[in-house]
């Protein structure tokens, strides 16, 4: 049931941003190479579960699916960009993603700089568009809040912080915290986005923040837990870096019983978040049991 | 007259970006080094002839440069991302820049990544802010149009094609059509801002479109005729890099004097589309002067 509600958002997002990135759309000029780079990073893969948590936020609200897709690509492509800049060379120097090569590996590094530039920069320019929402205040709300959630205070400042943070010594407070920035940002405005669509109540957002900032924390503590432990044929991508690295995380800190304990508690703290949305939340709660069971 | 003019614009956005990039401003998170290299990004030099161009066609409406400085901010710190980005060793490898070292130099090239990341998507948090213009459609407008002039149908479509011009061989068509998205679409857009600021009608925007078509071409001459033969003392930053790579340039294909000449002819035509505004448009006629005479 999850799994095919997953799957079904997946492929809704997916052909809308064949859409928007399609070479031959009506008015687009031929960006070549470029658009080539963007496509392969963007179509084709991932999990889509940001998407899915802009779906899902919207359908708590009555708003349907297809007046969620804008909104659900655009934070697609902001986390696409992030995966392309994040494996270059010069920060995570990744060959791998999504089981097949990096975009810098398949095209080359420059062209993987500008894909992650021109993807950022489209998602602004969708959340622009009248078909985003019919009310220029909503898609406003929404291009700020997606500016503060990708920028220097949120998922940008994240990975720098990350980077840093390979060279100090961490706890798990001040791991959180890079997460909360690094990851969690995004997820949180994925998961408010609905709400920001149907321009629902202060407590109907804070709800959602709430479980989003659980969710969020939960997404890390299962991405260390399958570093250390995952089988890099099924993850997708190597697995044992950040032990490799010495690299503090979850795992390292805790220990692997104690990180898989956490992980169940913020399971929990995600799905009870939901509660006062009744059944209508059920997927929302679903998706927090598959990020924390997760294999891949 | 003129200098003064681009001086005093210059320095009214440099306080407004200080504002926007302050490590201790109201509710800001503490940014660390990402925010130092933000800072040294976009602060303390360039021309600054982006901004003046957004100031000076708002002026031509009648709109206060108080009122225009977070759109001239927005379009600043796309300028200043795009140079922090062509500077890497993987694009134009770059050392110095307006004189001091490159942002991957003075830092390093992650955070030179994240930095420009970081100030292109501050550009959309920027415009987003009801201090940009109290009605929510006019940002919206600005938002829309700054996203295409920077992507991938725009700046960055051109880096890419630039990038890849210099292993085929060219003519001044496509030379020109590269730099019309490289360098002209974010004058284009800079130039036009004034008039979206002020609701201004169609008309009045093509000719601004017009002047700015003209602007961002002259600029591009000027710039390869001082790669030519400019000092890197005053120009700031090295040259005879293009003949060196054996990159085509309007100097390359059209000689020094043919160059020049087209340069005039172009200046002429910029000046020429803002007869329309008549003595109101005086600044902007000097900026195309001083664009086609530049020595730095």
């Amino acid at each position: 049931m999850f799994e095919a509600k997953l799957a079904a958002a997946g492929e809704a997002v997916e052909g809308r941003l064949r859409m928007l990135l399609a070479p031959d759309r009506p008015g687009g000029i031929e960006a070549g190479r470029l658009g080539d780079a963007m496509r392969y990073a963007a179509l084709g893969g991932g999990k889509r579960l940001r998407p899915f948590l802009v779906v899902e936020s919207a359908a708590l609200f009555g708003v349907p699916q297809s007046a969620a897709l804008n909104a659900a690509a655009a934070v697609e492509c902001v986390h696409c960009y992030s995966l392309v800049h994040d494996d270059l060379p010069a920060m995570d120097d990744d060959d791998v993603r999504r089981g097949r090569a990096t975009v810098h590996r398949a095209f080359d590094e420059a062209t993987a700089i500008l894909a992650g530039d021109g993807l950022l920069t489209l998602a602004f320019e969708i959340l622009g568009r009248p078909e985003t929402h019919p009310d220029a205040a909503v898609r406003l709300q929404l291009v700020g809040e997606l500016a503060r959630a990708a920028g220097w205070e949120g998922m940008a400042g994240g990975q720098q912080l990350d980077l840093e943070a390979s060279n100090t010594a961490q706890d798990t407070a001040s791991i959180a915290r890079i997460q909360a920035l690094k990851t969690g940002a995004l997820i949180g405005f994925a998961a408010r986005a609905g709400a920001v669509l149907a321009r629902a109540g202060a407590q109907e957002r804070r709800a959602l923040a709430c479980y989003a900032d659980r969710l969020g924390l939960a997404f890390q503590i299962a991405d260390d837990i399958l570093d250390a432990v995952g089988d890099p044929a099924i993850v997708g991508k190597a697995t044992g870096k950040d032990a490799a690295a010495g690299k503090a995380t979850f795992v390292s800190l805790l220990g692997l019983a104690e990180a898989r304990e956490r992980l169940k508690g913020l399971e929990a703290e995600a799905i009870a978040a939901l509660d006062p949305f009744g059944a209508r939340a059920s997927a929302l709660q679903e998706a927090a049991r598959f990020v924390a069971q997760r294999r891949s």
